[in-house]
């Protein structure tokens, strides 16, 4: 046994509260490393060999150098003490807050009370501390949109100089087209058959430029675009059709022309907002620069969001366009540079507006701190954005990395964090899918699906379904094509066809999730999705020549492909599908 | 290299704030495993083969298995993206956020603007975010007072029945000895003689019980013990000395004789309390028990710290004894068995009441999920606790594992968490110090020097220093001996020679803390403790056999025997220093 490679901590993503009677406990051992793996657990006021219980774990999750063991309990008195039994071969081995032992577990100095001293414990599962995310994102297909760019369709509040909307405009830093909210009014209909049920808005308060993330005023629409009436319109309209929108909450920074911020320019540390930014020296000049920014961008100030003021400010900006207009989520913009104690109001803010509010926090990186049940619901999921990309657009990594890299988010958070992950994998911040491709579709396709048949909500930035294309900023933000002969059709039904199964199928949405094969060096790989009696196979090839996969390690069943309605039935735990050259197979259990 | 050992988690006490300016970064390896360790890092906007720097790290801890490396950062725009590096013979490995890589750095999937894709993160230094506990704590020396015990300067308050207050007096679990408050103050110039300078009170409020845990009234003190304003005197008196006091929050559960429980348990789910506790079942019944208990104890029912009523009256209580008595911190009991959310608001509160109060949890396991600036200051250090017992007390372990344990405390928290660290060796929970330690004086004296002159806040039990004895509750709470012939006052010598050692000492305070040698097998140990050009190395012996102790990898220096002015000289980074049987040696550095 490799004792260096174990690994747990009490209190984190390794053992948790999943609701508010179940407790997942988890640990991580080398890979291949153990015969067996349970928890050792009692009541933490009656842990005697009579009243213990011994549960056997499972691997949940695994990568290059681990296995990840899980095991669900729920403890009588909502408390619990426990340890884990290790063991391989004819050797045992226990781990509890003291350390290792053989054969036994270790005690240590005086306990209390009744209570064994040395042993992990979960002492309470209080209910208001459970992170409970809105169960409706677990059904949720994102599309996310860029104002600007989806569609016109009010004329007279586009702005001077708008240009032409046509299939080959060319969109620059600074250019206008003319998008505005009553054109995503107009194509409802659109978004309803393609099946999405959650628009992202990316923001469409009053601000300077044409993405808006320089903010003007915080609680008025841009008049290019509309105003709050138009606002509640669209969301009351989308409402109708079962579609929820989510607004872009751009609280780490302002615009150079917020109020606020002109207040300061102009009178300094005499401005009554001196103190609403991190403001190093006055008066303010932006070379060198002597305030905080976001990056090193001298338009967008960071605002102080320790002081009361700006707090105040922001969460009636937060609670406003809940409350008042209705819509059903906000994605936080820069979320990981913004203080977590504004997060926490922030949280209370909007769940006391609305408790099925969607709180998704804009992190590329590990967000663990984050996500404990008092911040964010979920966070953009970059990491699984970039593994999808790496091994089948990009073809940089093979199976086995892929599984590695996947499974690492599965420990990496609390389950019900990964149920309402928001997973994307293009957005007006990066270059486009197809484009990312290099313009090979067979790979943009197999990343769409596993995008749509993995666990978490999936996004797809507006005109992917079509085909559009485009590098990063601004290639990725041309205006929407609704020119029928300049749309991919058939990809649009690709699209269509993926959201509807997903739909349909509960077992596609928060079912369970579990690699069946990801070999080193291969280059395909499948798993399986269930819930309940809903099971699935799928099977992914990213080479450019066809495979037969071998599918391991599967409960006895017949299944069979949707599309072709051939049957395979398991034996022995096994059978092996064809696959085609960057091509998919979709099996359902009969 | 055993990559399965390296361990870092990002945004965790591997890596955090220390102040509003300092970031520290922390990673595991497999002992001895590395030739060296660093951070490679630069702004996270800004992060190109130009603009990053790399910083060795050290090993600050270390235990059977592996190192802890730690290095300190001020990155100069509160913010920065890092990964490690590793080196050993020609081999070098660098981990960032996608794993493991030889000789180059992994970048993954599409990175964000400037930013590079793959690092980990640290991003950005909000100081409403830092972990600040108290600066007094790191100079305080707490004595535990349970106050039924202490003194009886008042006779008549003395409750029906009070026993004769004898040295030979016997504590059952129901019998009085008419402790009070003016017993306390009668006895200050005795505490100020000692040299401690913080008393921690077990409750005072009005409770039925003789230990006072089961409060009938969080804003009345006993009236056996006195009232607020006799409360209030002896927490003026004690300031004038320079002594603060520490109350005891009994907030998981009340008694069974608080009002709002009677009332539940006369009107049932009538009555207007009837959600204040934890019910399952009307009527309340003991046998099965129909409600949430502290344990299974049915006169300890948990309060419902989620209800906010309960919580407003809780922390109405909180502040109380802050702001309008005057008090200096809270020892909060169970304090791992209410919510988090609860504590926040308990932490705010008492902070706006004064921002010096001092915020002590009382938990026995680890307790990094309240110790990341939002909830406690500081934990009750029972690992520690145990750690000292097993090792100089109980003689089971080995100064390997001692080190061991004690190294896995510093990386279990951030650093200001355990500078502030509540280290108990006994208390009115567990046997006397003496008694654990069979009578053995010299053993008793080792486990309070080495508890004396480690980093955190020592905590005396009234009476171990005139060297009363007894086991667990009741026989720990015997009334305290003030008839000078029966006290040890060789003893009290001792203690009060190593407090004074201790004030006179920043080194000994919130200096560096370094384990010189501590063997398998071995029952000897050394220590360095520094600060600024104080330095502090010593050597304890817990075998009942002179041991002559090689010192090693000391920065060249004279030290001085503290007692017999005996001289060493290190040579080539060592010494050898003979230490006595169950003895030790205290050299300062000249
Ligand atoms: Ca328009
Ligand atoms: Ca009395």
């Amino acid at each position: 046994m490799l004792l260096e490679a174990i690994h747990h901590q009490p209190k984190s993503q390794y053992a948790y509260a999943y609701d508010e009677e179940t407790l997942h406990i988890r640990v991580r051992t080398k890979r291949g490393d153990m015969d067996q793996v349970s928890v050792v657990w009692g009541d933490k006021y009656d842990f005697t060999p009579e009243t213990i219980t011994t549960s056997k774990m499972e691997v949940f999750a695994k990568d290059t150098l681990f296995d990840y063991y899980h095991v669900e309990i729920k403890p009588p008195f909502r408390r619990f003490a426990y340890a884990f039994k290790f063991e391989k071969g004819k050797k045992t081995v226990f781990l509890n807050e003291v350390g290792f032992k053989e054969d036994e577990m270790h005690s240590s100095g005086v306990g209390m009370l009744w209570s064994p001293s040395g042993m992990f414990e979960f002492p309470f599962l209080n209910p208001i501390d459970v992170h409970t995310p809105p169960e409706w994102v677990k059904d949720a297909v994102f599309y996310q949109i860029f104002p600007e760019r989806f569609a016109n369709g009010d004329p007279t509040l586009n702005p001077p100089g708008t240009e032409a909307w046509t299939p080959d405009a060319v969109p620059t830093r600074e250019n206008f087209f003319g998008g505005d909210l009553q054109g995503v009014i107009d194509n409802l209909d659109y978004l309803e058959e393609l099946g999405i049920n959650c628009i992202y808005f990316t923001p469409f308060f009053e601000a300077y430029s044409n993405h808006k993330y320089d903010t003007i005023d915080y609680l008025k629409v841009d008049p290019q675009f509309g105003d709050e009436k138009k606002a509640k319109e669209l969301v009351e309209k989308a409402h109708e059709r079962g579609i929820r929108i989510m607004l872009d909450a751009v609280f780490n920074h302002s615009g150079y022309y917020f109020p606020p911020f002109q207040d300061v320019l102009k009178h300094g540390e005499k401005s009554r907002f001196a103190d609403w930014f991190h403001v190093k020296e006055f008066p303010l000049q932006t070379d060198p620069l002597t305030y905080d920014t976001f990056g090193f961008v001298p338009a967008m100030p960071k605002l102080d969001t320790e002081n009361p003021e700006v707090k105040a400010y922001l969460l009636e900006v937060a609670r406003y366009w809940v409350e008042d207009i209705g819509v059903d989520g906000w994605r936080l913009d820069v979320a990981n540079e913004v203080d977590h104690r504004f997060w926490r109001e922030f949280r209370d803010t909007v769940k006391r507006a609305n408790p099925e509010a969607y709180i998704l926090g804009e992190i590329w990186h590990n967000s663990l701190a984050w996500l404990q049940g008092d911040q964010f619901d979920a966070v953009m999921n970059y990491p699984v954005t970039n593994s999808i990309l790496d091994f089948f657009v990009k073809d940089e990594i093979d199976a086995e990395n892929f599984m590695g890299r996947l499974d690492q988010m599965m420990i990496a958070y609390p389950k019900q964090a990964n149920e309402v992950a928001f997973n994307l994998l293009d957005s007006h911040d990066t270059p486009r899918l197809l484009h990312i491709a290099d313009g090979n579709k067979d790979r943009m396709k197999l990343a769409a699906m596993f995008q749509l048949l993995y666990l978490g909500a999936p996004c797809i930035y507006y005109g992917d379904e079509i085909g559009m294309d485009g590098g990063g900023d601004p290639g990725c933000r041309k205006p929407m094509i609704w020119e029928k002969d300049h749309q991919d059709h058939e990809l649009f039904d690709f699209y269509k066809k993926l959201i509807q199964l997903r739909k349909d199928h509960r077992a596609l949405r928060d079912g369970s999730f579990r690699f069946l094969s990801a070999s080193k060096g291969a280059k395909y790989i499948s798993f399986e999705r269930t819930h309940g009696k809903d099971r699935f196979i799928i099977a992914m090839n990213t080479d450019t020549k066809q495979h037969d996969v071998n599918v391991e390690d599967v409960a006895k069943g017949k299944f069979r492909n949707i599309d072709t309605g051939d049957t395979y039935t398991v034996k022995n735990g096994k059978f092996a599908v064809s696959v085609p050259a960057l091509g998919a197979v979709i099996l359902k259990e009969e």
